[in-house]
């Protein structure tokens, strides 16, 4: 396993984690000031200063991304699928235009939360089928562009309403099923906050294999967690074993970023340069 | 698959439903006059009327006990383990009383959660081990009273805190272990809460077999979810097809009660007799 310790060359911000504290160029700013070398935005936060001045400010901090967030939110009803695709397409173009390394997929949950106005259904079976679909499609657009699509599986709390994928496994089985021949274009983001409660996790993540492992992520489960969605911690205030995880994920041959994400209530309060020294503290300290 | 549109006779209540609108006794006469014929207490509500008042209000009203909660809660540093130990076998004592068909079990999660003042550990793994091996030897202590244990796997989001054996495949590994043949002493408790989102869920209750079947407990997943612990839905309210799992349980031969268990700061406001006659029309309704 990498030692850390001595520096924060392999440390990523993915920029929700300040998203509150400034605009996606003055997060890139202040991760230039602070020697971070790579970050992972989001859509909303590029549409919101332009994608020419998005891709202007990478380079002018010298930084590199580590993904882009995020494609999916595949299930929909028929009156809202087209749009559906258009939208994911957009999304591969974006990642393409930032030079990301991959598009990460959060894949939705049932129709009525996945792409809101459709029909209301209880059949998450439906809608892992429907995942399953969207997804080969997609896979043939963003191959076109060689842009690998990288598969998050999320914590079963959010099955109904952002993720019906939600365990690693499953993850990799629909990787096995649409790219069996592993040809890069298709894989996981591994977010230790997603998968530490699996007891199959460690198996699991022997079995992905360097060519599919696209991202990880980090942060720390709290106890108590007093938000499904806002209360994540940063690293070492929770209970995740962080650095069994992350060396099962060097162990596969992976020697990427690691990036830290993390929705909070709490860390949205904090000045931007905090919130990034403490990141880079946790990162030498305790990832 | 059984009808319940016709009638209630298969519905128990588990008392953590009505917890704060009256103690186990004035519950318990509630499901007597509302026609209920049997009921899960929680071991606080009965410690807080007396075992020998609650035994008697049990035949008073004319019930049954459909499970007893619970027992569990077993990772512990040294210093704590005999008492968890103690504990567990009284709540074995208690469920023999009350004449309940079974002891449910929450297996605890970390030590410093599952028996507080425990040493602090991010170690799931050795959690995992803590709770197979005080399984084994609380197996031997209720067998010996022929109580059987039904291990309940819970939500992963309780993994820290509370549980964590977190899937169906899991308990029933857990079985398989320490009780290869089948003998009727160890099985699950199954709630639609903790297991609809997982993927194999329906793989997993074809695998249970009739006589590990010992609990089937509803309420429904809301959206959005406003609080980890006490937020779950009255049946019908939330995205759980819970005729589907209900179906595939009763395939399994499992012929017993239905029990609604609901943690609910909203339910918990609402009048006793108005939430049983809730849970009668749902019952008939949705489930």
């Amino acid at each position: 396993m990498r030692d850390f310790s001595q520096g924060h060359e392999w440390l990523s911000i993915n920029t929700a984690t300040v998203r509150r504290q400034g605009d996606l160029v003055a997060i890139f700013e202040a991760c230039g000031r602070h020697g971070i070398r790579a970050v992972s935005p989001w859509r909303d936060q590029v549409a919101s200063v332009g994608l020419e001045r998005a891709i202007r400010a990478v380079k002018d901090n010298g930084l590199v991304l580590s993904g882009y967030c995020r494609g999916g939110m595949f299930p929909a009803d028929a009156a809202h699928s087209a749009g559906m695709r258009d939208d994911n397409c957009r999304a591969v173009d974006e990642a393409k235009a930032l030079g990301a390394p991959c598009l990460v997929l959060v894949v939705g949950g049932l129709p009525q939360f996945s792409r809101p106005g459709s029909a209301a259904s209880k059949d998450i079976f439906a809608a892992r089928e429907q995942v399953e679909a969207a997804l080969a499609d997609l896979l043939e657009y963003a191959g076109s562009l060689g842009m690998p699509l990288a598969l998050e599986p999320l914590h079963p709390m959010y099955a109904a309403d952002r993720s019906c994928v939600n365990t690693l496994s499953q993850a990799l089985d629909l990787c096995d099923r649409l790219d069996p021949h592993r040809s890069g274009r298709l894989g996981v983001a591994l977010d230790g906050y997603h998968v530490w409660w699996d007891p199959d996790v460690m198996a699991q993540i022997a079995r992905i294999g360097r060519e599919r492992l696209l991202a990880f992520h980090v942060c720390d489960w709290l106890v108590p967690t007093g938000d499904l969605l806002n209360d994540r911690g940063m690293m070492g205030d929770g209970v995740i074993d962080i650095p069994r995880l992350r060396a099962a994920v060097e162990a596969q041959g992976f020697g990427g970023f690691v990036e830290v994400e993390i929705f909070s209530e709490r860390w949205w309060q904090v000045p931007l340069d905090e919130v990034l020294a403490t990141c880079i503290e946790r990162h030498r300290s305790v990832v």
